[in-house]
């Protein structure tokens, strides 16, 4: 066997329990009694132990010397990978990876606990150990350079939070002017009202899915607190939720999901249990969420069909036509709620938690001083005093289970779905006549043929660079958002 | 650290890697996408591969070789399961052992294909290479001795052949002369009709679980096409299956699950992560289910509460009284299924199954033969020619999964409950007046005390014993079976 061979046959079995720990972090979120919580802790750390092993092995090393990629991007593609997996694993002590896996597993339930009784001094002690566990981590990664990009690094590799500030500088000014003109504008859409039943919501939401080209054989849906997507290949989950007033939550939770399922599902089979098997990195991977979540789905062609389907299921929804429709679906409102925000709020609501979150990773901020901190800064952006913690600083999981570093990956995936819904519009011309029937098969081949199959071929910006033909830049988003409300609010 | 303790803090992430595994097997049992099971076997491999590894480190050795179990009863237990474990796993090449795990993965869903299109050709070749691969590693196990002996090692540490045809010569006679009279008995009691909706066998189930002191906050009930139980500690799961036409079979199957979960979810909570965490073998295991199911749950005080339950929920079923609903519960009939045979038929399936086993695995049989000697063997057993290949040798799980050696572990069981039974009277006289008012805590605590709470910590057989306080033999079983049928069908 050759260098690279060997390398492969090892790098495959490290593939297959990675992939084990992720199927247990689903059994966690949907199905894991509860009392499991501690002894889960206990088994997520021996198999990160086991990874951070294998990904720090110095046999790694000397197959990376020997290796070659014969002139073969795919394969060219897979050293960079394991060499940026080895580089980074190999700086973190296996004490710290293995405490940082058994830690977050555990922390996740208190700030559950701590979330639905509204109390942020339960969380707090937890929040501490678990940032001062992800700023050890982030010295040992950063080798004397930034802390905060060291992360990023892990979720958006060759990205940097100079990169993003300059992205975001530009988005801002644009976004809240936006944003400024829509809440003065004369015509309002009304919000949705209404009882809708639970199961008839699930039904919706597994025909969207359908409708979205998720592929059951090869997944299937549950109920999460917090929606998220979880595999690769041949078993991609997804999570949805229900309320009873609000089912745009469950079926836009839905359509997001099975835009991240699609990209894992739709990666060239050859390529799986290798390091080009899975999405390349979480902003690409956002992209294909919100492209499918917001441009398709939140189309004025798309919410046509889905009115159709949404009174043919519930009957009266209390609205008279697809355009009113159309309307509510995509009405900007103020609100407490990440996930609940619509397009035009959405990335101020990531704006601040990046600069948050790059405080506390500085040192610059204390977990005693977070809540101050982010109700001051979201009364300066949204213009309202947030009223529990549960609306503010503990509304989501990611910092209790270490995600530093993430959540701008979110507002760089609307950027990228941007450019994509560009690109898309140029190559399928007659899109909206296909979507007002229900028909997303040209937009998601479109994007399966472009970007999804490629996997991990390319690095993140070149990814969506190869999808589109052109850089990625903030101007096709905002572009799009300002084109779009303008007409909707008739500003 | 000692020896003994380098040794705990390695066989800790050991046990924890293998919970992991196990629950993979829930996931696929019950949740897991069809088409994902051939990326399933690989997963399996990979963390075969490394518990295998793991099971036969040469550090174990040494560390063997230099701890002391300080006359500490519990470390002594401890370092005798590494020491049998090590032993084992040092037999057999890690290549083997890694082709079985994905081999015996992928042939669970030939078999399950196979039985449901009723086609013993579309699994032979599959059941071939699974009889091939654990005639080899029972070979390298028996290092010169028995084969099957080897193999039931695995399962029932310290039981040979030899011991169970003892054993099993002196239950056969006996359940026969019982199941002549009682088939040729004038009073027969009526089977069960109706239909019985799935929503309410469900909520029975779980008020069956509750009734037999099952832990649902460390635990959980889903559907799977053969009810098992699964994981230790604080994730003990269980499942069970819906007939419309047969509630027993839900309510049954659960209460064997429950005795299964009640006996991990028992185990000294100190002994978790460690070699004696787990139930001590399978016969010890189904001495639990099987006193749960049987002596408890088919008794003439608990069938009483049951007929008041049913009747509650789904109101008249066709039966008059409790005393004629005990006679329903108990019928003895001629039947292909093991898993729906009665008390008395139940063992002759096995016997059948450990004679063909040992063939198999001896050489002796072929898998192409295996049919026709199935047929010839169950009509001569049974008086009746089996019809079709999913109510002979198709119909179990097991040798597809590569469970050779584990059948005579469920009359083991069976024979093991009886001893425990008989205990069991003698310390709680009023046991009938409490069972009739569904009360098992008297029971189920009494099972906890003397066995359920010591986990591994003694041999298999000296784990009976010591509940017991007499050494085991089938002839509690038998007594037992007779003075309840011979009552039952007035002989």
């Amino acid at each position: 066997m050759s260098a690279f061979d060997e390398l492969m046959a090892f790098q495959r079995q490290t593939e297959a329990l990675a992939r084990i720990a992720g199927r247990l972090g689903w059994d966690q979120e949907t199905v894991m009694p509860r009392g499991a919580a501690e002894q889960r802790g206990e088994e997520m750390a021996a198999i990160e132990a086991v990874l951070h092993a294998r990904r720090i092995d110095p046999r790694i090393g000397d197959w990376l010397s020997a290796a070659d990629g014969n002139g073969d991007p795919a394969m060219h593609a897979a050293l960079r990978h394991i060499r940026h997996s080895h580089c980074r694993a190999a700086r973190v002590p296996a004490d710290l990876a293995t405490e940082i896996a058994r830690s977050t597993s555990v922390a996740q339930g208190i700030w559950a606990e701590a979330r639905r009784a509204d109390d942020y001094d339960a969380f707090a002690p937890t929040l501490a150990q678990v940032l001062r566990l992800k700023r050890e981590e982030a010295a040992a990664l950063a080798d004397g350079g930034s802390l905060y990009d060291a992360l990023l690094d892990g979720f958006e590799p060759g990205m940097t939070a100079a990169d993003l500030d300059a992205m975001f500088g530009a988005l801002r000014p644009r976004l809240v002017a936006l944003r400024e003109a829509i809440l003065g504008a004369a015509h309002q859409p009304a919000p949705l009202a209404g009882d809708f039943a639970e199961a008839e919501q699930m039904m919706l939401s597994h025909e969207m899915a359908e409708a979205f080209g998720y592929d059951f054989h090869r997944g299937r849906i549950d109920k999460a607190v917090h929606p998220f997507s979880s595999g690769s290949g041949a078993d991609v989950r997804i999570t949805t939720r229900t309320a009873p007033h609000d089912p745009f939550n469950c079926i836009y939770s839905t359509i997001h999901e099975v835009g991240h399922a699609a990209y894992e599902q739709g990666i060239d089979s050859s390529y799986a249990f290798t390091p080009l098997g899975q999405g390349v990195s979480m902003g690409v991977h956002e992209s294909q969420s919100r492209i499918y979540e917001n441009q398709l789905g939140r189309s004025r062609a798309f919410t046509g069909y889905l009115f159709g389907r949404m009174t043919a299921l519930f009957g009266d929804i209390g609205i008279a036509d697809p355009e009113t429709f159309y309307g509510t679906v995509n009405r900007v409102a103020p609100g407490f709620i990440r996930t609940e925000a619509d397009e035009v709020n959405y990335n101020l609501h990531i704006l601040l938690r990046f600069d948050l979150e790059r405080a506390l990773i500085a040192g610059d901020l204390t977990v005693a001083d977070l809540p101050d901190a982010w109700n001051t800064r979201f009364e300066a952006d949204f213009g309202v005093r947030v009223d529990r913690p549960s609306h503010g600083c503990l509304q989501d999981v990611h910092w209790s289970v270490g995600l530093f570093g993430y959540f701008p990956t979110y507002t760089l995936g609307n950027v990228y779905a941007g450019c994509l819904h560009r690109a898309l519009r140029a190559s399928v011309p007659d899109l909206d006549e296909q979507l007002a029937q229900g028909d997303t098969a040209a937009a998601t081949g479109w994007l399966r043929d472009s970007l999804q199959t490629h996997g991990g071929l390319r690095p993140p910006r070149d990814t969506i660079a190869h999808a589109c033909g052109v850089e990625p830049s903030e101007g096709p988003l905002l572009d799009y958002l300002e084109a779009k409300f303008t007409d909707l609010y008739r500003l």
